[in-house]
């Protein structure tokens, strides 16, 4: 259960911690955000996270509402409040409250700043990685610029309840041209029958998943051919191994999609031992060093 | 200034009117909207806007909060505690509050409900009648389900921004196909050389105007021809009349689309005509009637 959360500037009771109406992340999801992974009480990929903070405040105009190392500060003490030794820390940032117009507030008002963490129970992921886990697809409905992390999530919420209704544990997008894009909260990934690992290019039509970017890394240290390209339902339906990666699930090999059976339908010793090399890597990396909690 | 704002029961000074950070609406866009006028202080088309919310609510699978009239009830007494004569009132109901995951919360939770009021200064809106407006247009980059209306406004707050920047009251939305689908918080018309009134198929391409639909009404009434087709956007700079209409716009004539004039430059006798005798039509309309606040 969380206790605690951050709130403009406070530390409050979980339960009372609350945005005004006017706020326009809730009028106009006018509010971007990131989900970091907890572990081992540590912050993982603080950096990439920032970063990605950064480039979607900009390309949306919101002002930084404090630098990245005051917002890591924020974030570690949420997770210490909160007693996180596993789990996520959330970070949501809005454009502040004003009242209902939809052009920007003029003058700009301050952005507003939420941050949650809560526990996960790695054994359940740990299942899950084990079981392997079935996908559906569904088409790709969403707006042009899903590479900005805001909160407009409604096609994504409607795409993983399809998948749940479904007993599948996400639903992946296909485009028009029938080229999977990603999931509703994970990049989708697969693995040749030639040993190449390929994952959507990171422009406009996904989210650049900060997993994503650090599986890459690992891979290609570990001599794997890793290519950035568009790949069909065909392809991955065809394909030695197929998984997705994200902060909160970091990786999980898919063994149905649309019920079609993968492989062998067993989880694929790449997926699986990406899954297991990660925090090792995440430890020691020098890009994605993290942070003592 | 807005004094008296509804919230899930309680009815709190606009100040303190507040949702939990982990609103749906706020996490996820999950969340539906209307905005109605009101007008000497009655609430202009009240049934249609609930019948509008009804089917947004519908198709997200989000429960029915209370019934239209209960809900009718509270917007009367928002209107009547902020003393609005002349204005919008603002209605929001969301999934709800539950620990953030995608999916819908198992079991559901109770919808949330936030009501807003505020006056308009109805002198502005005559002179900018008068005065008829610019518009720009910019690519439709929406997601497929624009006739849901969500709170994932943030590609209309993009476009509204754009417009105001370019010294434009509104932006159009143009399809890739190079139609015009609807403003980013208004519909879109044109009047034809030959005297037809025309705006976009209410499908899944456009949000079915409430302020639209008594337009073409009142017209067909008239003894106009209406039609509803999708419209290029060289055909609108070619038009003798173009304008846009909303709930809290009425009828707005365009005299310029990114810079080109349109017709002699000024307000056209049709749009000036459909904004007089929009009021008259409302106040004893049978299917639009009114109700004293």
């Amino acid at each position: 259960m969380p206790r605690i959360a951050y709130v403009n500037g406070r530390y409050l009771p979980h339960r009372q911690a609350a945005i005004h109406i006017e706020d326009r992340g809730l009028q106009f999801a006018d509010s971007v955000y990131e989900v970091c992974e907890v572990k081992d009480g540590r912050l993982v990929d603080e950096e990439r996270h920032m970063a990605r903070l950064a480039r979607s405040l900009s390309e949306l105009h919101i002002a930084e509402p404090r630098k990245p190392a005051a917002l890591g500060t924020i974030l570690r003490e949420v997770i210490r409040r909160n007693r996180v030794r596993n789990g996520i820390v959330y970070l949501q940032v809005t454009r502040g409250v004003a009242p209902r117009n939809h052009a920007f507030p003029k003058p700009a008002v301050p952005p507003g700043v939420i941050v949650t963490a809560r526990s996960i129970d790695a054994a359940e992921g740990t299942a899950r990685a084990r079981a392997g886990i079935a996908v559906i697809t569904t088409p790709d409905n969403r707006w042009d610029r899903v590479d900005i992390k805001s909160v407009g999530l409604l096609p994504n919420v409607l795409a993983k309840q399809k998948a749940h209704e479904s007993g599948a544990f996400e639903a992946w997008f296909v485009d028009e041209n029938g080229y999977v894009t990603e999931g509703s909260s994970t990049n989708a990934w697969i693995l040749t029958a030639d040993g190449v690992l390929v994952t959507h290019p990171a422009e406009h039509g996904i989210l650049r998943g900060v997993t994503r970017g650090v599986v890459m890394e690992i891979a290609r240290e570990e001599g794997m051919r890793v290519e950035e390209r568009a790949f069909a339902l065909a392809e991955a339906l065809a394909a030695k191994e197929v998984f997705i990666t994200a902060s909160s699930t970091i990786v999980l090999p898919i063994v149905s999609i649309d019920g079609h059976r993968i492989g062998d339908g067993k989880p694929g010793p790449v997926a699986t031992r990406l899954r297991e090399i990660f925090h090792s890597h995440a430890q020691y990396g020098p890009l994605w060093a993290t942070v003592v909690a």
